[in-house]
């Protein structure tokens, strides 16, 4: 829940100016993304979302997002792509922010996973791979095991005031991933976050893939790792096995894992978990008082870290 | 800032099963309004406004309040409209709390105020007081001089943490309010909320006003009071004479004022000061932890109120 920045209408107005989009009809801020502040602007040319870019973005990183989302069009993956201004250029500023107008996708994103919203993320997140090739920008991904390693250092001292010894299972977890963490499968271009609210569907079809900034270069089998736990897990948090199915089904019938990449699957899905364990965790020790973002549960990531810990082989995944 | 309630995708199927506004291709929370959850729907037929009303509206009036939108509406006051679903209700319900689509009201409402604005703002409040002339229901105005006592009692214990000598202050201006409130001015539906969030411009014109949950019937002098106090202050809250001349002359151009409406507009925008300062007050003291509602600072109208209780006649406004 977002919308951090309010534009003025005349902030607004010297904006679009810059742009052929015609004139405004509407503008109005979207309560989705709890990273930067989006509206939903109308004008008379069509609808399109007007993104100002808040402080968790780093604005050096900028150019690679927007070029990644220009990329994946290109390349016929169905994204937001960035509007250019008048001058060719779709990266500007607003209200002291950088800022951007990328199109318009539309579609829902499942409140409810069903199994086939697992076919259907399985895959989108193919084809974002094959897209993602020959992408010229790269972006190390700051959220692997060193970035991992500096949360668990920033949370050691609150973690037991949300469930007791999570202290300790953290640093004893990121002793063991670092141990266990494959360097050497497949990499290229990872969306990093897709989770339900940054894929859209129209009945059983992807309509697009939404909210390229945690994107970056990394194991591709990661990213998969990052949706088994995004996706394939009930409300109670525990693992469907169904779901996993459609969704390796479903990637691999656009992008077959090499071997070594199935056998990643567990330490890769016990990374994913610890990676959002420790933001969470993060965020809820950190929340600033009276902020308008709706907290994600931490020990949600931990259930699913603790399965995944138990797993003893990717059969356990169905693979 | 809102959106309380998510509507998951069956939900929404669901709900849409019963209106005629072709397949939903977009469902997005809007970042606005503090009382109900609203999203921005966008179907093969067109955009539309869903709401979701939450437990400040209360359910018995909402008959009153959609029955308004289409009296105002069908007088050519320009207001969103309830939209009928097929068996010709457009009252229903959605995730357990009563819900209606409402037509979408292009424009921008602005965030500084310009004169121009008051300008706009006085001639949409005199057509609405002239076109809710005839409407059949009526609804008591609950935040009148009797609901303010409440409020008053309500925050009593905690006004001093806010202001020191705010509590004492607050009981003197009741008793004197209550004294003083005229009884017999011409009445009519009043929108009670006409703060510049709910008006709505394309240029210099207002393309339509929104949010009518808290219309009721009182005196239209007071609704007028309201906009004073809404738009005719700057941005350190102090009296802007020329905003409150363009705002008066507006609305006398479409209805002219009555000499005991003049009269009594000092007392009337004390008494509207005194009812945005007590409900900001008491939802200050009350704000649940971690809420995502955007506070609004009481005390920018303890000064409008002490301004106008300085006011010793209508000249003071330019009237």
């Amino acid at each position: 829940m977002a919308v951090y920045t309010d534009v003025s209408d005349s902030d607004l107005r010297r904006f679009m100016a810059e742009y052929d989009l015609g004139e405004v009809l509407s503008c109005k801020g979207i309560a989705e993304g709890v990273e930067n502040s989006n509206f939903l602007l109308s004008t008379t040319t069509g609808n399109y979302i007007l993104t100002l870019y808040e402080k968790r973005v780093n604005p050096d990183d900028l150019p690679f997002f927007i070029g990644l989302m220009e990329h994946l069009a290109a390349a016929g993956f169905t994204c937001p792509v960035p509007v250019a201004g008048s001058d060719g250029r779709s990266l500007r500023r607003l209200c002291g922010r950088a800022a951007a107008i990328i199109s318009f996708l539309e579609g829902l994103w499942p409140r409810e996973i069903l199994p086939f919203h697992c076919t259907g993320v399985g895959g989108a997140l193919a084809r974002l791979h094959r897209a993602g090739a020959g992408f010229a920008l790269s972006r190390p991904n700051a959220l692997g095991p060193a970035g991992w390693r500096l949360l668990v250092e920033a949370t050691e001292a609150g973690a037991d005031t949300v469930s007791p010894g999570l202290a300790a299972e953290l640093a004893a977890e990121q002793a063991e991933l670092e141990a266990l963490w494959p360097k050497t499968l497949p990499q290229g271009i990872c969306h990093a976050d897709l989770f339900p609210d940054n894929v859209f569907f129209r009945g059983p079809a992807v309509t697009g893939v939404i909210d390229f900034y945690f994107a970056c270069n990394d194991s591709l089998a990661y990213d998969l790792a990052i949706c088994l736990n995004a996706w394939c897990f009930g409300l109670d948090h525990e693992f469907e096995p169904e779901r996993a199915q459609r969704l390796f089904d479903a990637y691999q019938a656009e992008r077959p894992l090499e071997p070594a990449e199935i056998q990643a699957i567990p330490v890769l899905a016990r990374g994913a978990a610890h990676r959002f364990l420790l933001t969470r965790l993060y965020d809820w020790l950190n929340r600033p008082p009276g902020a308008m973002v709706r907290q994600k549960d931490p020990l949600e990531y931990l259930k699913k870290l603790r399965f995944h810990r138990a797993a003893a082989s990717p059969a356990v995944y169905g693979l």
